[in-house]
């Protein structure tokens, strides 16, 4: 059974234009005017664009005995209510752990996904079994790692085993990623803070602040400079960090940053809510920021020096929240956003003039399908690419509420906050999950996406490396010449 | 009659695939496996990439009563030696000149041109009749205006003229430009240097430094920003220029630069060699710089900060060059190019992994079509587009040098350079121009391509201005007061 | 008669030890323990520092057949009252006038002082007799010349002219001085504005945006550094103008920057004001500007990259701001400021721990007086400098009001800001001036304060000029060799 | 006996002018005009300035089981040749020893000093012990404590316990100092150099780039910043690590560089020199650098934004330096320069206009008496201050070579460079130890300088910390309130 998409106007990362989209067997078979197929959606009045892929997803995180609350199901299908079809989660190895054990883990829960799905492996502890499984991860198609600079005594990696594990990525042609934040003095202002009866979660901000988020995306960047390996920097959320990712960029690096979609428009103010609820529902790290980091993350998406805008969509209920009252450091770091990413970034970004419609597909879908190498299969609106696509109605307007949404928390961080565009049909490989703003997802109908290895920026920056490396210098006679 | 490349990988800014490529009637039809046509170029071990774009040429320039050497029949013909297959002038009108009239003048030189050709239109006055003539220029496809900040008492406009231009462009939904350096100092330092005896062409660098470049640039950006109009920056070639757009980018604003080929490989130590022809050949505005701007130049195309490469090509022989011997001033400006760009970009650029070839197609083609919103019609191996089209040889390599090149002048500034990666076809709209390394351009076949003014850009600068525009405050009673 | 201030700690910018200060003759002439003398002022609990030195201030200005209110009397009365005990006006020379010519007008003016002062000279326009008097402005001790980049069709010098004066300037050892704001652009965005019914006082701020202000800073310090001149900038109000100095230092230029109290304490929202009255009484140039350049300001203090904090008084009363009604452009530009400079900066300086005690006497005395070369005779503590001092009693303190202010006019942009931290005495050349709080001001006691050119800097930046002149190079055989 | 200077030029930090000074019991007891003493030093055609104060050095520094060459009396005695008056060494505890016990090592070594010197704490180590004798380091006049950010698993401490240490630092209101070169990442660079038989020591540059030095100092300041403690930077060798301190000063830390006179003037080219021997010698860490680096840390020390020039004089002979044959990383990392700081600087500095004499007195000598608080005691040409003064004679003028040298080695990393200006005298509290160009040191005449702890930026830092310090949100009703 073929579909059509008829008399929409096709937006891509760089291209609009009027055409139909006809689409057999998950796939885009042919654009052009005048197509016909079995089923036909009316597009008329909006945009056909490559549905959005959220590189940053936690879905049914392990947590103290319990998960994040939107497992691969209904994280998957907020996704597609929003307009994204696909999701990459980040596979989190216990310490001691395999990193193929943990895949397969990984691999169990995800068999309920709505839409298409990849994987991040972190790389949470260090030694000669994680050196190997690096390989076996690279072949099965996890190409990137992340790395935790925060999250002392658990997840955290220090600088020495960062650059190996850099060197490991950079060797194997994968991709390297951070959480950047200094563990070690988040760990001390965190005591400092509790110490202090600074125990309620407004102290989750002011245990992270700006400058060391800045600084251990600085770290990082040099470390991966000196390793050889791409960086791509999640959840940049301060003009420190977006500093030291500009000034690495400058000078020729190849990094990437990763705004949220919270940080660009939630601000630190909301820590101040007198509503203890109020406040913990929004603890994530690293914490929302004030206006003049906001407008560093917005103008970072026009420069191109940020390049990817996702959610770490981590949702916690208010019951998971309150596991930290009287101790802020005991509040589940997290916030949802799958659903609302595509509305609130065309509402903030694309209505009020700060983005292109282009630019707006490009940082939603493109550029990550690019830097993860699953480009044209996703991001695209090509024949031969995946039909991962979203009818965008720009005229299609909510409010944002917890009532009304797919995710399976009780709140809403976007709560109130009104958009306008919205999916009129959203199609994971073709499969209309969201069919006139009613939501038909198909439970399982998720596949994980294999990445290649190797792409050309690392082919690059190899060669670079390679004509830039250090020489011996020729010396004659013994070792040691005269004075 | 079809043509087919076959057995090719086509590059292109995102893609990089195994595809044949059917040809007919000057445009793409198709793109796919084992296509057949009537005539076969083969690409085995070959890259199929969009035909360069040179935005920034002067053929058959007037000047001091002749013209520069390279007309649009021997320019285009270089260019589609090396490669490129578009080519932008500019129509300069003399003094009172009527915009539409100089066009005229361009329109018939160009008639003899091999491949396709646009035009800018260059504000070299200013008045009532050429504030009503630019929308007819709009109207006629000529939708980018050019701005000399220099050549005083010739060209040059000043800053309330450029602001009241640049807010007709952005009214009329084009695209500003600018020739930066700051033209009242680069007439004082001259004077400076003559009267102390600074005669050599190597005092053509010293009367106009960075640093004036970098402020014009720094001052063009501000006007474009109060008058709220994209801008692009013509021949950027030094850090303090690039600091400029990069500092405006990060702002959000729409700004980009374009560094020619020549700053990116050449430096200013040509202006020290001992033999006056040497210097004086060289001799262009901006001239040549040293390493540490190049650097620059390099970080801001791997970075996305500088967006396209050109050449100003605007070609003199030596015995033109010679008007400026005992005074520097009287050197004709400019230096040849249009052959040599992709062929020096790739070296430089590809083959030392500096840029990957995605990145090399971006900043030769495609990047300048999407900004002159000529894509995908230009720049782009889509069905449908122009089949201006370059077979890319990575082995096939030369060295560098006026005996065996098209320009009509008698040297090349990069006489001895050894370059790896060239054309083996360069096909204008479907003409096999050049065929295995033979050129067979057909003079004449080149058309005029009229451009669209306001595109997505436009339209987004303008949203936010109009968002942000200052409001009048609300004042109750009488308009004064009390204490 | 002798006079000595006991018991108090001198404050210098560089020093703070307990000592007894003994003047003779409006000198000092000891500092040490157990001095003696015919009157004792006591300064237990007190700094000793020396006086202020504000260096932009116009008083009796003449502006539309009128004066600013503040004259030398009432001017240097508010400023002694404030711990101030010097003022540097600015000559403004008509069109077509000599600047010697206009020097006498303003010492005319300056007989009716209570403390001492010096001038700099503008640069209103230009020509030969301009030239040639520059010469005899600085052999009469006016050294410092000032030049306005805005006021366009009135005091606005174009860049050639800049280049010429500034050249000038540098060859007489003199310093160069900007109002840096894009006259041009100024102009165009005020015709906007008034056309668009924007005619209140906030349309004011809405004309001069700290783009326009940052884009002539930066071209000031460009046309200084082609001429080889140290530069000074006056009333740097915003991070964009700030950026532009700060870089230029940072590449080894001698360049500074001031910004005024107003800017560092006030902001924008005061333009927002529903009162005409209160909004046009704050309209300045630059306009004020918000919190995140004030940030910049206050870190340009405590970096180094600022220099120097000062007020451009140039009061005008509510009656001369009311003939702006209907249109902004014609309200006078000022604001006071002199007496509440000093307890200002204290308050919001030196108690929030922004600056040390020694850094306030830097920024409000003594880097001045380095700049204008008239170090150590004023802002000094040392024997044989002007006993300009003041007794600075941190504990006092006080609401700034209108009601009880030394200047002549009818409010004051700082009402109702308490401020802790004020003179307990003020001399002026040994004249108690303010004593223990009590005004009293020796009308006429001032005196015109000479100043010498080619202070060290100078001779240094000639020197490294010297060292780096462009030089030709040495051809052989005829001017043009062979190919 | 006294002694008087005369017909000297005196020469401050911010002071030039004609007088003589008079000495008596090792102090400046009279400055001005005609003074007569017992003994008469003739200062005609020369500039009394303070002696200069070398802020970082390793005098008879335990090595690998014996010392580094110059020990107390010949390091002292080589600064007096150069016009240095001062030293500060620092105290290096072993793994374990108390800091006090370690001091009292430092005080055993130093009795045979010709000049004063003081010491800064080394925190080589974390524990309690080292805790709690913090406090008796600053009572005892060591209120400056250096921590290592590499040597891994000797000296290198981590972020967590350079995070408590500046904590501690902070609150007795010392200093923090560091060496900032990222540890961990040096040890792998070296372990990978080595293994690819990169054993020469031009690898020991490449185990180092200016990459590691940036990221520790940015990583340093952060630290600082967040424990709220002034912090200096011994040794920023370079364009990277000058970038953060400027970053950080421009937000208003309190933060300042220390670039070497080797540095400064000598470059990484040294490192290719075909003699082993050669390269060797000039191995110290940071390495030497490009132009570039160069070219930035001068225009730091123009601009402000770093301020003392220091040697980090650690001297190895020839022999130990072939420690480290066939393998660079047990090369001594060390080099002189004590008696050539002075001459050095001045001659690349003040000789060529980049430096005022009164800029080269302040990052000579009167900045680091200031930071360090022991200014006006040191670093003066006042009235009761320390009689270490330096005659300096700007036309005597010698070349550079171990022949003629102070110091114990048998070469000298500037051998051949001719410097102008050299001490006519230099006094240590009186004492004449450079007498017309001959040394007449006095062994044992030295004396340790105790220093205060909590000087005026420490007093305002806090202040502004306190301010800003996180406050809690007050919550109403129970300690969870509801959706
Ligand atoms: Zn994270
Ligand atoms: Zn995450
Ligand atoms: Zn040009
Ligand atoms: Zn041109
Ligand atoms: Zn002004
Ligand atoms: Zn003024
Ligand atoms: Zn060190
Ligand atoms: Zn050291």
């Amino acid at each position: 059974m073929t579909t059509v998409i008829k008399n929409g106007t096709i937006v891509t990362a760089d291209l609009t234009y009027k055409a139909d989209v006809l689409i057999d067997q998950g796939k885009i078979i042919e654009i052009g005017a005048n197509l016909k197929g079995d089923r036909t959606l009316d597009a008329t009045g909006a945009y056909v664009m490559p549905g959005g892929i959220d590189p940053h997803t936690h879905l049914e995180m392990p947590f103290m005995g319990t998960y994040s609350a939107d497992d691969f199901e209904s994280g998957t299908r907020a996704a597609l209510a929003g307009g994204t079809t696909m999701v990459v989660d980040f596979v989190l190895p216990g310490q001691g752990q395999g990193l193929m054990d943990a895949a397969q883990m990984w691999h169990n829960k995800s068999t309920r996904a709505n839409c298409d799905y990849s994987y991040h492996m972190a790389i949470t502890w260090w030694g000669q079994k994680v050196w190997e499984d690096m390989e076996a991860s690279v072949k099965a198609g996890m190409t990137s790692f992340k790395h935790f600079m925060a999250y002392k005594g658990a997840l955290m990696v220090n600088d020495d085993e960062m650059y190996q594990s850099f060197k490991r990525v950079g060797d194997l042609g994968g991709l390297a990623m951070v959480h950047a934040e200094n563990g070690d003095v988040v760990a001390e202002l965190t005591a400092k803070l509790l110490a202090e009866g600074n125990v309620g979660p407004e102290a989750h901000a002011y245990s992270r602040p700006p400058q060391v988020e800045g600084e251990a995306t600085n770290r990082a960047i040099m470390i991966a400079d000196m390793a050889g390996v791409p960086l791509y920097v999640v959840h940049t959320s301060c003009e420190d960090a977006h500093e030291a990712i500009r000034r690495a960029r400058l000078a020729g690096k190849r990094v990437w940053g990763e705004p949220l979609i919270q940080h660009l428009t939630l601000d630190e103010s909301e820590y101040q809510n007198p509503d203890w609820d109020h406040a913990a529902r929004r603890v994530m790290s690293p914490p929302f920021r004030n206006k003049l980091h906001q407008d560093s993350l917005w103008a970072g998406l026009q420069s191109g020096s940020l390049s990817v805008v996702a959610t770490d969509h981590c949702a916690f209920t208010t019951e998971q929240k309150r596991y930290g009252v009287g101790n802020f450091s005991k509040i589940p770091n997290g916030t949802g956003g799958l659903e609302d990413r595509m509305p609130m970034l065309w509402t903030y970004g694309v209505a009020t003039g700060r983005l292109t419609p282009n630019e707006f597909v490009a940082v939603t879908s493109t550029n990550i399908a690019k830097i993860l190498n699953c480009y044209p299969q996703k991001g695209a609106v090509l024949v031969g690419a995946d039909a991962d696509l979203v009818v965008w109605d720009p005229e299609k307007s909510k409010t944002i509420g917890a009532a009304n949404q797919q995710s399976a928390i009780d709140y809403n961080v976007f709560e109130g906050k009104t958009v306008k565009g919205l999916p009129r049909y959203t199609l994971s490989r073709g499969v209309v999950s969201v069919d006139d703003g009613e939501i038909k997802t198909r439970e399982g109908h998720g596949k994980f996406i294999a990445r290649e290895a190797r792409p050309a920026v690392n082919r690059a920056l190899s060669a670079w490396k390679d004509l830039t490396a250090p020489r011996p210098v020729a010396r004659s006679g013994v070792p040691v010449t005269g004075v």
